[in-house]
Parts: C-alpha cells; sequence; structure tokens
C-alpha cells in the first residue's frame, strides 16, 4: 500500500485553511488526533495526542508558578448556589452559563449545586477561614481542574461546554500587592505563550465590558489567528476587595487592626492548544513548537527491512532519546511517504531519515517541518544539530508568528477607515476610543468586532474616537475574535 | 513565645490514637494541614500540604503507567442517563450515588446527565469509534480526574462524594491479554504501595459480592491500618465482554473476521493519602515515606539571629536541595522548639538541626521523624548521610508496617474463633469458605467483618467454612474494613 497516490490522498483529506478556515482547523484537529467529539453535547474528548500537548503546558507553566510561590490546591467542584450569589456582578455574569445539579443519587437536594464555572465564591469562603493575619499573606494558590460553562455553540478546544484549566486565586494585604500580582500572572502568560508557545501577544487592560463579572480590573493576553481573528490567551483579574468584603475576608494588620483583604485570580485553559493550531499550522496539518511538542523528533528508518537498519536506527534512538523527545516509527504496514505525511499532520518538528545508505556514510538527514528544509549532517554530530535545530524552529515559529502579527495590525482614524481595513485584511486594528460603552456597542453591533484590549503599549495618543468623533482617552486594540 | 509549654500544648492537640482512633485521624489532617471541611456536603478541600503528597503519588504512578505503554486522555464529566443504562450491572451498582444534572442555564435539559462516577460507559463509547482492526491493539488509555458518588457518611480521603484519581481503561484482542494486563495494573499499585508508600499489601480477588459492578473478576490490594481496620488501596477489573457487547466495540482479527474486544480497567484514588495516614502515623501526628513527602528534610537554623548561622544554613540548603526535597524553616515568630513540633506532626521524614556550636565543629545534627533518634554528621557527609537515612526510613516504615500487620494477621477455624479474634485483636482473620454469599452475607451481618479478598497465596487449603461447616473453596481474608 505504498506509494505516491496513498501519500497525495493523505494531504488532500486536510481542506486548505484560505478556503475555508474553520473547515481547515476542524480536519487538522481531527486528522492530528488531537480530538474527538463525544456524545456528550458540547463537550471533547482529548486524545493521546492533544492530552500530551496539555501536559507539556501544564508542567512549564506549573514550574513558573511554583517559582514565583504558587502553591497547588484542590476545591470542590460543586457550588451551592448561595455562595455563587454573594456577590452580584459575578452571578449576573456566570448564573446563565452553568449547569446545575438537582438531585442526588434519588433524592432531591435542598439546594442546587452548580458545577464551577470558575472558583473565586468557594476560594472566598475558604479565605475567610483561614486568613487571620498579616502573617498569613500574602496567600497564593492555584488549581488545575476542570470546570463547565454552558455553551450554546461549541467548537474544541476554543469553546466548549467543559474544559480543562487552572485558576489561580491569590490575597494580599494591599491594594498594590494585589495590582503587582494581576501584572506578574499576566506577565508570566505573556512569557509563556512567546517563549514556550512561540505565540508573540499583546498585553493590555481589558475595557468595562469585557472585564471579568466581578473584577475590578481585568488584563489579558491577545493573540492574532492566521486568518485574521484574535484569541484571548489568558487573564488575569484585581478584584480589589469586591469579594473580600461580601465574604467577610479580613486581616488583622500589624498595629493590630482588622482590615479587608485584596484578591485576585487568574487563568489559562485547554484554549492554548487551539491558538497553537491557529498560528502555526499550515496545509500539511499541525506544526508544533519544540517547547509544547510531545514528540520533538520522529526517527523515519529508511528500508528498514535492510539488514542492519532497524538496529542501529535503535540504538540512535536510545542516544538521542536521553535529550529529546523522540519517537521511532517502525511500523512494517505503512510507506515511508505515508509515515513523513502523517508526521508532518501531527507537526512534529523535526524528522529524522536514516537509511542503510546514510548508515554506511554515517549520516542522517534531517527535515524541519516549518520550511521542509533538508540537511544531511554526520552521525557524530546528530544530538548537536538536533538541538540547535529545534531552537531555530522554536525561534522562527516566533519570528513568523509575529511577521504575520505585524502584516495584520493596521491603525484606523476613523469609521471608514476601519471598515476597509476589517474587510480587506482582517486583523487587529488599532484605533482610538472615547471610553464610552455605547461607542463600543456601536462598533460590535456593526462589524462584530470588539475591544480586545486598551494595549499597555499605546502607540498612539490623542485624535478622537473612531466612532463618535469626539477627544479619545486610549488607543485600543479592535478584531473580530474566536 | 517560646519554651516548654508552648511546645507541650502543640502536642496535646492531638489525641492518642490508643484513646480514639477516628479522632486521632480527624485531628491529623486537620493539624497537619492536608485537608479542610468545605460548605459544599461531603466534599473536601485539599490544602497545599495535602495536595503536595498527591502530586507526588501522581507523579510516580504516571511514570509506572506510562513505562508500560499507557498514555492519558481526557473524557468529558457528564455521563448521559441513556449511556449509564446500558450496561446492566453497572447501572445497578452506580444508579444510587450519582448526582445529576438537569439544569444548562435557565433550560430544562432533554435527557439529565450523570456526572461521572466513574467511565466505562463513554470509555465504551469511545472506543467502539476508534477501534476497527487488530492493529489497534491493545488501546491502554488512562485519565486523572475528579468523579462523584453521592455518600451519605463521608470522612475525608476515605469517602467523600468527590474525590480525584486515576482511572485506566484498557482494550484487548483477547482473554488472555485482557487478564495479563488486569493482573499487571494490580502489580503496579502493589509494587507502588509497598516501594513508595511503604505499605505492604495483600493481593487477591474480590467475592462475587464484592466485585466492580460490570466486572467479571476484581483484584485488589488490601492494606492494614494502625486500628486493625483494612483499607482497599486500588483495584484492577477484567471486564472480558461484558461492555464490548452492549457497546458494540468489534475489531477486525488478522483472518478478517469481526469479534468483539476484551476490557479492563483500574483505579486508585486520593484515598491513597488516608493509608499513608492511619498506617504510618502515630501520636505525635503524620508520619510520611520518603518517596512522597512533599518535603524530605527540613532544616531548623537553631539560634538563628546569630551571626553567620541564617548565611551558612541558606549554603548548606542550596546543597541539599539539589538532591532532596528540602524545606528551610527560618521563621523568626516561632521558636525552635514549636518549629520541631510543628514539622514532626507534619511528618518530614528528617530534621536537621544546626546552630552556632555545630557550624563551628562542622556538623550537623540530623534527627529521624519514624524513630526519634539523633545522629551528628560532619557538613561534608551531610548529603550522603541524608540519602543514606532517607532510604533507611523508607525501608523501616515498610518493616513496622509488615509487623504490624502480622502482628494483626490471625487464622480462625471456625466462627467462635473467629469472633474471639476479632474482638481481642481486629486485623485481619484468614479462615476457609465455602464460596457461598449465604455464608458471606451472615458473617457481614454478626460481626461487620467483609472478605476483603480471596488472596492470590493461599496460605491455607482443604477444611471447611468457618460459617457453614460445609467444605471449604477457598482461604479468604476477613476484615473490618474502611
Amino acid at each position: 500500500m505504498a506509494g505516491k497516490n496513498q501519500d497525495k490522498e493523505f494531504v488532500k483529506e486536510i481542506t486548505n485553511m484560505e478556503d475555508d478556515f474553520p473547515r481547515w482547523y476542524t480536519d487538522v484537529i481531527l486528522k492530528a488526533d488531537l480530538v474527538d467529539y463525544s456524545s456528550v453535547k458540547g463537550c471533547m474528548v482529548i486524545k493521546p495526542y492533544g492530552y500530551a500537548i496539555w501536559e507539556r503546558i501544564q508542567a512549564i507553566l506549573d514550574a513558573m508558578f511554583k517559582k514565583t510561590g504558587h502553591t497547588n490546591v484542590y476545591l470542590p467542584l460543586f457550588i451551592p448556589e448561595s455562595l455563587l450569589n454573594k456577590e452580584k456582578e459575578h452571578v449576573e455574569g456566570f448564573a446563565p452559563e452553568v449547569a446545575w445539579v438537582t438531585m442526588g443519587g434519588s433524592d432531591k437536594l435542598e439546594e442546587r449545586l452548580c458545577v464551577r464555572p470558575t472558583s473565586e465564591t468557594l476560594f472566598s469562603t475558604m479565605y475567610a477561614k483561614w486568613i487571620n493575619s498579616w502573617r498569613d499573606l500574602p496567600m497564593l494558590y492555584n488549581q488545575w481542574c476542570n470546570v463547565v460553562r454552558w455553551e450554546k455553540t461549541t467548537r474544541p478546544f476554543l469553546r466548549t461546554s467543559e474544559f480543562l484549566w487552572q485558576e489561580g486565586h491569590t490575597v494580599h494585604a494591599t491594594a498594590e500587592e494585589s495590582e503587582a500580582e494581576t501584572r506578574q500572572m499576566l506577565n508570566i502568560y505573556a512569557q509563556f505563550a512567546e517563549e514556550s508557545l512561540a505565540i508573540p501577544v499583546v498585553k493590555g487592560q481589558k475595557s468595562e465590558k469585557e472585564k471579568f463579572a466581578g473584577a475590578n480590573a481585568t488584563y489579558t493576553i491577545e493573540a492574532m489567528m492566521h486568518d485574521g481573528k484574535a484569541l484571548q490567551c489568558g487573564t488575569s483579574h484585581n478584584f480589589g476587595q469586591n469579594f473580600s468584603v461580601p465574604f467577610d475576608i479580613k486581616y488583622q494588620n500589624k498595629e493590630g487592626k482588622l482590615e479587608y483583604c485584596w484578591q485576585t485570580s487568574w487563568g489559562s485553559s485547554t484554549r492554548l492548544i487551539g491558538a497553537i493550531i491557529m498560528v502555526h499550522g499550515d496545509n500539511r496539518g499541525l506544526v508544533l513548537p519544540p517547547a509544547v511538542a510531545p514528540y520533538q523528533v520522529v526517527m523515519v528508518p529508511v528500508a528498514q527491512h535492510k539488514a542492519g537498519v532497524l538496529e542501529a536506527c535503535g540504538k540512535i534512538y536510545e542516544e538521542l532519546s536521553r535529550d529529546f523527545r523522540v519517537y521511532m516509527d517502525s511500523r512494517d504496514n505503512y510507506s515511508v511517504g505515508w509515515k513523513f505525511n502523517e508526521w508532518e499532520m501531527k507537526g512534529v518538528p523535526l524528522r529524522i531519515e536514516i537509511g542503510p545508505r546514510d548508515l554506511e556514510n554515517g549520516q542522517a538527514v534531517i527535515v524541519r517541518r516549518d520550511t521542509a528544509e533538508k540537511v544531511t549532517v554526520s552521525l557524530a554530530d546528530l544530538a548537536a544539530e538536533t538541538a540547535k535545530l529545534l531552537d531555530m524552529v522554536q525561534a522562527s515559529l516566533f519570528e513568523r508568528a509575529l511577521k504575520n502579527r505585524e502584516e495584520r495590525t493596521t491603525q484606523a482614524q476613523d469609521f471608514q477607515e476601519f471598515m476597509t481595513q476589517l474587510e480587506a485584511r482582517p486583523g487587529f486594528i488599532r484605533a482610538m476610543w472615547c471610553g464610552e460603552q455605547k461607542c463600543e456597542l456601536e462598533i460590535k453591533e456593526k462589524t462584530a468586532a470588539t475591544i480586545r484590549c486598551i494595549p499597555f503599549e499605546q502607540e498612539q495618543t490623542g485624535g478622537n474616537c473612531l466612532c463618535c468623533g469626539q477627544p479619545a482617552q486610549h488607543e485600543v486594540v479592535f478584531a473580530r475574535a474566536y
């Protein structure tokens, strides 16, 4: 079953992203075997290859959290209705999209329990119990868990009724400290996105309309996908005392006086896998940054039936496995061409081909997934070359994504220009805004673009609101978004 | 606030286990800061120190699973009622104790969803979709997740409405392979319990009455707690074709014929933390096996206000941290005695004390948590001695637990003797059994003891059933259990 036809068939299964981006996305996640649909409406099944990416994301982020003094805990899945109701904005934001447990076994529950959409209320009840004195602060906790938000339209990784995430919840003695924590965690998300996921992000603040229900301020990192749509990749919220007052979270300060605490929360989710796909993927499938790729290298023995090939490859595999995550594909029922295509589809950063002639010459061929460049290297240098190439792939994925974002970032002075940009070249549009929700809503209604953030780095100042023409308050970044 | 009184107060807070074991247990989990109660009935909050033990358990078990070819996936939290109903015994076993979601937002759901109590049915629907040919087999998946079983009486770690666990689900081409997998995973649990948790276990098969709902055979590891009660620490189930037939999981064999698959599942949970507490703990609190202790060593500087002490300790801490999980307790608002007691309560295997005189002499004092033995070692040998002592603690915890189990394991020839043993020295009672459920139920009713397992290693053969006096089928292990 070898040969060219088979190979062509394989790639033909992916829709071109230029033709139909949503369908390209669906093709890639299914063909690369990341997820599957389940019989539970709106919920996804994360398959081994998709889950392995999540495990890499977890390992790196978790280490960053721990290095900055955070520890993991686990709070219950269920939140009693009365608890959810304690903070007004929060319940209004989340109640419409929660799943309610009303029966335990065959008994009707006295009080409905919601399946956590997020855990501010539960953390707050515990913090009220745990915090007494300034010595208990800051309290820096995080949990890795599942959450449920009852979504009407869903898409794997991007929007599902259940998803996996981490939610950090911290408590501080002063407003300054909670603000510093909120910004620190946003910077950690940004660093992780740029260094590990090779995804450049715009850091900024959400508008009042777009901020988290219950927060004073929400900071966000926003990334640009290949189709010109934005994706929010992580958010960090400063709650001020919005939860500490209704939940009565107080501490005794150094002078012995009781004061309300200051809180933050911050979260990132399996959505990041969607970002990886839509930022780096191409018409041959997934392209994974080496830092989070389940396999950084796939070894494909060529003419593996010939004497000595598999043994020699096995030895090289053992050596490379000491430093890298390597998979050796020695399946005997697929052609080499089929394997090349399959692993390209799965986005493995480097492919190493070794056949009888390579072995004779003491060399191997390394092929980059991102550029398709081939180099022949001596076996003696294989590990060093692999390390070097992985670094190059990681760096050049970032550069390519940055270039795409820059090409897709424009400025607009007025609504006319805004509309033209949005249709001609969808992406981030930087424009001035008066700060009024009326204008924000009007633009959303007319264009489906939303304010992604008020970027920390303001590139324009002064000027007038692109919508109402009144004097502007900030530069904001607009985009249509997932 | 230093001195002897303070130190005594600290320990007085734990009830003696000989006086009231359940209360001792509760005291230890709260004082060692492992968990807290939540406002959600029957659900626990796992605090940082408790969760860190779980992270150690996860890391070790996960590596063992991966080494034997298993990979992680994630399936939805919810199971539609119709799906749960597909395997008769399974639904009868679990339906009485599930939580039902009936509302999404403000809409009533068309079909109720249960919050997964275990995921055989969901895995089976996916397997039916994923498996086509013998080349797809075996399929060896696992997931780490939360599950919910609506319990009437709960106790942290031992029985809670929500708990964390891993559930492995595998599919095989033949009955032999599924049997081999079921036994392999039981052996992995046993090896983990004995080597990492230092808990000796009895391996055996559950009786028909005690086996998992839907399984042909359930294998178990059973451990003996300090109070003479047994605790099931992990189970592995061979389903035969009980799920593959109703869920239509078939594969094409090498001859091209369709055949039903063979399945297993296996699980272990946060309950293991309960086992650690009840096997190793003492009247001064928790005692943790080094392999799963969040901190293997706590360093307590003595007279830390004296010049040079903290600096020198800091350097030693850096060095030790390369090889061990170390915590340096340099809090300035607690006495050294308070710290000693607190870290004993928290069960840290080794304490290293270093004061000005030690530094002058180039030495440190190491104290074992399990035996309270003190040794003075030169700083040059500190890392080597620490490694040696950690190994010794790990080994001697196992020996001590084994001795306790042996002292609490007796044989009984008839019911009279059985009752005497059970009252005089609660523990495992090995006795002969005819194999009839009537006798099993009668004994349970009269004594509250259950058949923990039919041990793989039969120490007695022949003889008569301790209940009915008829010829016996097996030796079984009875105990009262958690």
